[in-house]
């Protein structure tokens, strides 16, 4: 392949998925400095130190920077543990407690962990910014306090809808959007990446490489929010609708399966390591109808299985998966509770977490949603007697209940 | 005179011209318990660290100071000299240069030389914001800021048209009253003293102290701002409507003797050292037409020039002014200048800067107050020949003038 060639294919693969990208000529040159003189670039992504618990919607950064660690890119993994450090005095917020050195360190094993199984830990440093911002002092933030006005930093969305509904901004939060900023400027750094709702403080990085008359201007890449399982929201875990990166295989795998076809698609141009021409190839086999939709859904939850377990597990989850969910069998490992006779059937479903409510469990069997040992209920009322069942609701929930007298 | 006697009297010259008093129960509670119990109280008032060179204006807050020293005051003379040790890395502001260090000690000991001649240099502290700012640290400050809102700074009456009017404010302005503020809160103050266009600031201290839960609550003195010798505008030296408090003895008693007789009482409460008892007699002493104004208005400028010089020469002032205004005498001392022959008046006059320009000096002539050797003028077009000459315009100017054919 010339040279050219490979610096386009490079660049696709960077700006592939992207929401908006501020600089591009920057990143440009950067990729192909990077392979016409084999010279290297740092790309940065900030982190929150506290308690990191992943699920895809952050792995889509990640896959990011995956990328650029092939083309280049040598990652600043930066987690912001200054601030952290610092809580909330006023106690107004619960979750803004101080976190100790060794919570930040803890945390921050605890990224490693997770963010190992994609990103390469040689072409990385992880850096804590509290490395330049202890030494900033009382003066120099003042310094960098004066980079900024009070106009513009209203016109950040949140801000200015808070200032016009009379919502208190205390003046710290208008520190934090210029410490982020000045992390690019401590690191000397390249490109940034982000979510598109982290714009604003993204593009402070820049101004604040200007303002500081450093030689650097920094690039920035704002990636997408993924939608999650609902296909409507974004993927977050309060809302539920999300894949956690240290789910179990079988979990991943059925949550992968049970997104709509077109979703798939955007999770394989987000989420898969398969080259765009790789996708495009699937999806016109698709179109041609010489694969079955479902198949390239099933290839995705493969590949998103083995990268945060391994290949063998991936394989087990899908023929776990097959047995259930195509063949109506039970699975192989359910729980298993213990119950007393005469327990109502609703109540038996809330008590060992089938069903939230025992309204809930009346609409369902209703429905005919419920069975035991595999046959329908229709008996709203009915009383479990002494014996061993298989409850289940839905098609892929089940507990085995062993009812004593 | 009874204890309760002397309390209310301290208080009657504590109060004496303020323009408003912030917690005057507490303000009371100190004094109260200073007679009762000998404790003392802090009393801090902020200066800025660039350039001192005071006016009688500034003196306003000094004297009462020093009569809050009389009962049971101790002052905390703040320097600012933390921010001024920054500078302004943008350039915006030429004003706004770092002091060094040593720059800030000479500025110190220069106040130092000015206030000594009004306050007791033994119940007093001069401090300076650097020794607590400069540990402050940028966490430190960022825990600072918290404790403040973005809206109710923006009601700040300079803030508010600033941002309204599209004028910018950098974010570090926002930093600045948080840490005046704070100096209330390290020096553990009682009670603060500024210009009523300090008040926002002012209660900013009372706030921040009860952000941080100490169990002080400073009290706040505001001083109305010495109106200029104009009678109008307030004193300012770029007004030129001012008494500098290094200026010729001569010159202080001429301007103190130049302002209108009803703004010498407003001096009196806010200069002299005279009791307001005194101050009542001498006025009922005019009104019963037994004291001449002008007596009262000479006691004073008397007081003003003992003060920054001595008695001395206060009253060589005074009699070197009654010899020249009174009796209408030459003054012994004048400046001299040589010019040449055939010379405009009008022109010698702005020359000379007995006059600020031609077209004044030509009004000045057809007014009679222009002189020449004590002989009124009143030809515009006058040339003056080759000699010797005194040259006066109103009742106050004069110089000598040599001109050489």
């Amino acid at each position: 392949m010339e040279l050219q060639e490979k610096i386009d294919e490079a660049l696709g693969e960077i700006l592939r998925g992207c929401e908006e990208v501020v600089d591009k000529k920057k990143l440009e040159a950067l990729v192909q400095n990077y392979f016409e003189n084999n010279e290297t670039y740092t790309v940065k992504a900030g982190f929150d130190p506290t308690a990191p618990d992943l699920h895809l919607g952050h792995t889509v950064l990640l896959q990011k920077l995956a990328t650029f660690q092939k083309f280049g890119g040598v990652i600043k993994f930066l987690i912001g543990d200054f601030t952290a450090m610092i809580g909330d005095p006023t106690g107004k917020s619960e979750t803004r407690k101080a976190l100790t050195r060794e919570e930040v360190l803890v945390n921050s094993k605890s990224y490693e962990e997770q963010v190992f199984k994609i990103l390469d830990s040689q072409k990385m440093d992880i850096v804590f910014n509290s490395a330049w911002l202890d030494k900033l002092g009382a003066d120099g933030l003042i310094v960098l306090t004066r980079f900024f006005n009070v106009a513009r930093m209203l016109e950040r969305d949140d801000f200015e809808k808070r200032y016009k509904s009379g919502q208190s901004i205390s003046i710290s939060e208008f520190i934090y959007p210029l410490l982020q900023g000045y992390d690019s400027v401590a690191l000397k750094n390249d490109i940034e990446i982000g979510g598109t709702d982290q714009k604003f403080n993204l593009l402070m990085g820049r101004h604040l490489q200007r303002s500081y008359n450093t030689n650097k201007e920094q690039a920035v890449i704002m990636m997408p929010l993924l939608v999650g399982l609902d296909g409507v929201n974004k993927m977050s875990k309060s809302l539920g609708n999300y894949i956690g990166i240290n789910e179990e295989p079988n979990t991943i795998y059925a949550k992968v399966l049970s997104i709509s076809d077109e979703l798939s698609w955007r999770y394989y141009e987000l989420l898969s390591e398969k080259t765009l021409k790789e996708i495009a190839m699937l999806k016109v086999d698709v179109t041609k109808g010489t694969l079955h939709p479902k198949v390239a859904k099933e290839n995705l939850a493969l590949e998103i299985v083995t990268r945060f377990h391994n290949e063998e597990l991936a394989k087990l989850a899908k023929s776990e998966f097959d047995n259930v969910f195509k063949a109506n069998q039970l699975p192989t490992d359910m729980p298993e509770f213990t119950l007393c006779s005469g327990i109502w059937i609703a109540q038996a479903l809330v008590d060992i977490g089938l069903e939230p409510s025992t309204s809930q469990a009346r609409r369902d069997i209703k429905q005919g949603a419920i069975k035991i040992d595999q046959v329908k209920l229709s008996d709203e009322k009915y009383l479990l007697k002494s014996g061993e069942y298989v409850l289940q609701v839905g098609k892929r929930k089940f507990a085995k209940v062993k009812v004593e007298s």
